[in-house]
């Protein structure tokens, strides 16, 4: 039987700064993705989003970011390897502890916004990255781009991967995704979407913005929480999955 | 014979802002505390001096603080005990998990400054702080005003306790600090504070401003790491004490 | 003639925290009270939210806080009156630059959350408000609580003042609001809501809970930009208060 | 006569967390950059900071940066032109109203660090920066590198200017900075270093590593506040300049 995670960055707020995500959407998701402090989340944002993902037996993952609160982790920044490494043991450090305070396990890693894009391509980034969060605990699961660098570093030094693909982009030639500054980076229909991350997991290609099938490895799909239409469709997106025979269960999961 | 442990404050930088504390005090002093970012301590700051404590062999504490960077922890404000057990458990864990990538083992928690006052008299607060470091971990040991609140919580919840006194403050008839306000706070000399210090350590009492004798337990002593004088009167104190025939070691401590 | 302004904070995201204000509310409001970065407001959010305002005429005043990022500005703090100078000047200055670069010129200055309400009946606190704002331009408008002491501070120093009531509040018979802790804190029907706006304008009165006529002057009406009825709250508002005969025009202003 | 202004980065402190400079170094500069609170300088520091360059008759300007408080603003950050607009207008309006409220006058504006790098050869960022300036008081002095496109940016737009030059930095044929990486990038020995800015500032040209004489014009010189031979450094170059006959002034000034 075919399977798949369903991702989705949860816990955005920070204080009184409410982001927009209804918490409906844990009952069609496998994966939250929570963040760390760094780009949003103070610990009672956290360790309230913490409570609900628990209750709903989604399994609970850190989102560290750079250090950049205004741009929410969005924008490019020049950090060392160094720098990286140590960011991440923090902020990985600090969402464990409060998921095992309120009787949880954290079960995966996956770098936020720009830090997620820088380490597509840079290795050295990537090495960084990997090893912190196996210096945290080796038994995390890292999750990244599909046949990114940030995969590639995570197996090398022995951890656990989960290869993120996307409904709502557009891929190329070479496995790698449209930049969004190209007219034809994104999926607007829901159909092409759906049969896109079908084809995906059944049949482990996708097919290029120049109609070549390429080879990807999809084991988790990343659904937007906000957004007019994030609960819809998420709810549709489960529904979809389900009719065409594809379970969907957190990777390396017990829940 | 008598023991007692020499805890400093340490990693109070944040990137470029550097605070001034020369690390050469890790010579003298037997635990550090280690600011967790909320005050002070950037993640790449955090390493590296959790890397000095390691090599000097000095044990390791959390020093997590209220969210006032600006202020440096240092002002009182307005916050739930909920939200004070959902912070210190975000920087004990960050700390932790950085000591641990580091070949350590983190030992105790110190709150900072406002939060560590705030606590002195008010249990609600010292009773969520207490929980805070319990279920980060149990073995923890948790340092707070000799005699307050604080060592209160901890004691009642199953953590071990390491009162602190101050070598450099008057106490009042009921074992309190003399507020910073009276004119008659702080003791100047050099030659007042250390008999103070090793009246504490020996006879279990201090000498009040009205010269009563007040039962006093006298486990950590707290020194500064900043001002001109920081390092000269860490070693000067370390050679008295020991000349005094007071060991100096970290509390429950194997190093 | 009766006159009123209403008053609404804006430009509370930051960065890609958005909040959720509907700017359809500049329609219903008559003045708008800018995040100056110390409890939200990014420079960017800042000059957007100041556009909007001045397309829409609605005067533009700054919504200084204490710097309390992660409390939203909501929890009390213990800072001096000169910290308090100093932060009012900054945060100030910033929004009357970002304002005049777009074509402005700011109006008002409203302290923001547990800045505004610690001044309600601290002298020292309310000078040092006063000064600042009386500093960085001495024709910019003061708002603060109805007979609160920052009203009669700005009076002092030689502001112009606008004291401000609340349609959801209750008031007790000294004319000050019923704490949030007391069960009738909050005025939950519109009808009795907005009843109280219409006579504290009209004559210059409320009824207390306690069924006295208590004097008030109502210069401006906050109403909350935020919340689910928000927007339909202010347009109904504007709609009752305009067939009762009250014009809605900020204060001491020709737009 | 030759004159030249001698330019020094000042309140870079935050709250509690000092930056080591030595306020004597008023003595021997005429121009101050005075960090506006993004990487250091709470409104505090920066209004004390603003009252001893008043007393010492020392021009003020801003020196605003990145949103990089971790990064102390030298890390490279992607961002648009209309957001360092924005971030410039907010940063230089706060220290404007500051320094009125201490009853000076803003001189000047020099971009931070990361900021400062990027705009010698970003056209764009340059015309933002200009336009910033220039918006919030035409008759600021833009600093920035010598031969840049800040400069250029600034002169296009009408603001007056100040090429800023370095005495502990080798030049490239092109009249550029050596960049850090190279190894001749620093000039150590205090000899090559004052007769270096004297050559710039008596024959407008500077010797290149490739021993051509390259023009440069040299209005300011740079030097560092912070480590340990600043102030004595300052002082000395001071003197060294006065004997060389060259005034020291800041530039367009009156005082």
């Amino acid at each position: 039987m075919h399977v798949v995670d369903i991702n989705c960055d949860l816990g955005e707020g920070f204080g009184g700064h409410r982001k927009v995500v209804d918490e409906k959407i844990l009952d069609y998701i496998t994966s939250a993705n929570i963040a760390c402090g760094f780009h949003a989340g103070d610990p009672t944002t956290i360790r309230k989003t913490i409570q609900l993902a628990l209750e709903k037996k989604v399994e609970i993952g850190a989102h560290p970011s750079l250090p950049d609160f205004m741009g929410f982790g969005r924008r490019n920044m020049d950090i060392s390897p160094q720098e990286a490494y140590d960011m991440v043991v923090y902020q990985t450090g600090a969402l464990k502890a409060l998921v095992e305070t309120q009787g949880g396990r954290l079960h995966h890693v996956k770098p936020h916004g720009a830090l997620y894009n820088m380490a597509v391509q840079d290795k050295a980034l990537s090495d960084a990255l990997a090893a912190a969060v196996y210096d945290v605990h080796s038994e995390l699961i890292l999750f990244g781009l599909s046949g990114s660098e940030l995969i590639a570093a995570g197996e090398k030094i022995g951890l656990k991967t989960a290869g993120e693909v996307f409904s709502d982009r557009t891929y190329q030639d070479d496995g790698s995704l449209t930049p969004r500054s190209d007219e034809e980076a994104l999926i607007k229909d829901y159909e092409t979407a759906v049969q896109q991350v079908i084809q995906m997991i059944k049949e482990n290609v996708v097919t290029s913005i120049n109609y070549k099938k390429v080879p990807i490895k999809a084991e988790t799909i990343c659904i937007h929480g906000d957004g007019e239409y994030a609960l819809s469709f998420a709810k549709e997106i489960h529904e979809t999955l389900t009719k065409a025979g594809i379970l969907q269960k957190a990777v390396y999961s017990d829940i």
